[in-house]
């Protein structure tokens, strides 16, 4: 019998990710989850920007330079909003706009948003469809010392420069997972569950608090492997570091294993200097990705470790 | 007291005719009124064609060769679509789209359509804001001996290829008009309307048929001018020969003058061998708009036969 895996994924960390674990697993021995908690709307279209992500990776048009949106990309509509006062704040290509569009479209049509994404998916070439977290809107709300901030105002608009006093999460105890992940999780062939080096409070931590998906990974008694979103002492990108100061937390990896506690089995860092919890298992090693080497070689790495058969 | 011109229209032929009034007349004297019957949803997207046509050409963005759309334009987002299997039959360019996913984003924040391009017109830099002739939906739809078809089905998908049985106009007596048509309507200095040539009976007619306006404007006793459609005695654009024959009409300028009946004062023409009807002056001269000097000539044309003050 096939081993089977799940990924947790934000945004580029989860698809650099998500894009080396592709490439060592076949689409029926992996199933990529992606948190939806930075999702909202946006002139009419439904935007997610984690799945977006991931999916651009998988399809290899990702930005490399941006890391979101797609690296073959013009912003003739962009412009043209900004031309006639219309609210531009949030970039979206020409072309990305076509995927927003036909995802519009196909949630019109009655369709979930796993099932949209699988359509995209297909159109786009992917064969490891990505499959958000639930199908259902849970959007990420940032506590502020002035008040309540959605996640794009916190992150597009403040630039993620403000004291956070906590994250509320929109994912609830009931709230439904996605079919894609609820089939995964009861697979009896499932032999590990990967998080990717996304951002522990924004981007992992509402899909761990959606339909109680992390008591689910405890409750299935499989090695969880973290991979830690630090490189050389610093976050690869975004607000780690000053979210952990401001959540009171310690820095650094520590900060990071304090955050996920128990559900850890095994931790991938760079750094040899980390003082292992009871129970974990630390892995030192690269976990820069700069390439599809190196995605594909951490992808070895993590499998390897979790048991995977070669 | 300065006087005030209503103007009916279509397209292509419509947006040429506007554009020459509006060359000739302040804002305060002119009331452009355009149909919506073309009007449909498209991912999502309100496509309003013939009130883009008009807003485009007044913006002097209008693409010359396609006479919709923009002169300036990208299709990225169009072929994105195409690639990803989604509906693309309608082609949209990205500078295009901009623009409808303004109007979507206004009509979503509860103004209606009249306020949306006017918000757009401003955008743009267009003084003479058209005017839908109502801001509710009242799709044309076309009764053809295979069933009934929308307007875009009709004509996209079959390219007006069909006989058509008949003509059913979505406005209805109750239909509440613009209430830009209703204050042009209303002023005690309009001197004239003008009908533009564009196609009676998918263009003009629908607008004819909605709130009654035929009535309204038959008592409202001030003289209706006609630009026939009809160019060296061929259809400038669209099917409106074949309509003429389909609806059992007389072919060519004399069908035209049926079709609108008693509505008409003055009937432009360029052919000198019309049998004018009892009532109706026939002014013969140039009515080909290739031009911006030729849109504005006959412009000037007939708002010297209606009377104008120069």
């Amino acid at each position: 019998m096939k081993q089977h895996f799940i990924a947790l994924c934000g945004g580029v960390g989860g698809s650099r990710l998500a894009d080396g674990l592709a490439r060592r697993l076949d689409p029926d021995e992996l199933t990529l989850v992606v948190n939806t908690g930075d999702d909202f709307d946006h002139l009419g279209l439904r935007i997610c920007p984690d799945l977006d992500t991931v999916l651009y990776m998988l399809a290899g048009l990702v930005s490399g330079e941006r890391g979101w949106g797609r690296e073959d990309e013009s912003w003739n509509a962009h412009q043209t909003l900004q031309a006639l006062g219309a609210p531009s704040w949030f970039q979206l290509g020409d072309r990305d706009i076509a995927l927003h569009l036909y995802r519009n479209a196909l949630l019109a049509s009655g369709r979930n948003l796993s099932q949209a994404m699988a359509r995209i998916a297909a159109g786009l070439g992917v064969r490891h469809a990505p499959a958000p977290v639930t199908d259902e809107a849970t959007p990420t709300t940032i506590v502020t010392d002035d008040g309540d901030l959605s996640f794009q105002d916190y992150f597009v608009k403040h630039r993620a420069d403000v004291h956070v006093r906590g994250v509320r999460y929109g994912g609830q105890a009931g709230t439904i997972l996605s079919a894609g992940l609820e089939a995964a999780l009861a697979r009896p062939e499932l032999a590990g569950i990967i998080i990717a080096p996304s951002n522990p409070f924004l981007s992992i931590g509402p899909m761990l608090a959606t339909g109680r998906l992390r008591e689910r990974i405890a409750a299935r008694n499989v090695p969880v492997a973290v991979v830690s979103p630090y490189v050389n002492g610093a976050a690869v990108k975004g607000p780690v570091e000053r979210l952990q100061r401001d959540l009171g937390l310690p820095p650094g990896d520590a900060g990071v294993l304090r955050h996920y506690g128990d559900l850890v089995d095994l931790f991938f860092t760079d750094s040899d200097r980390i003082a292992a919890p009871a129970g974990v298992r630390v892995v030192v090693g690269d976990t820069l990705m700069r390439d599809a080497a190196d995605r594909a070689n951490l992808a070895s790495r993590i499998l390897a470790a979790l048991g995977a058969q070669a």
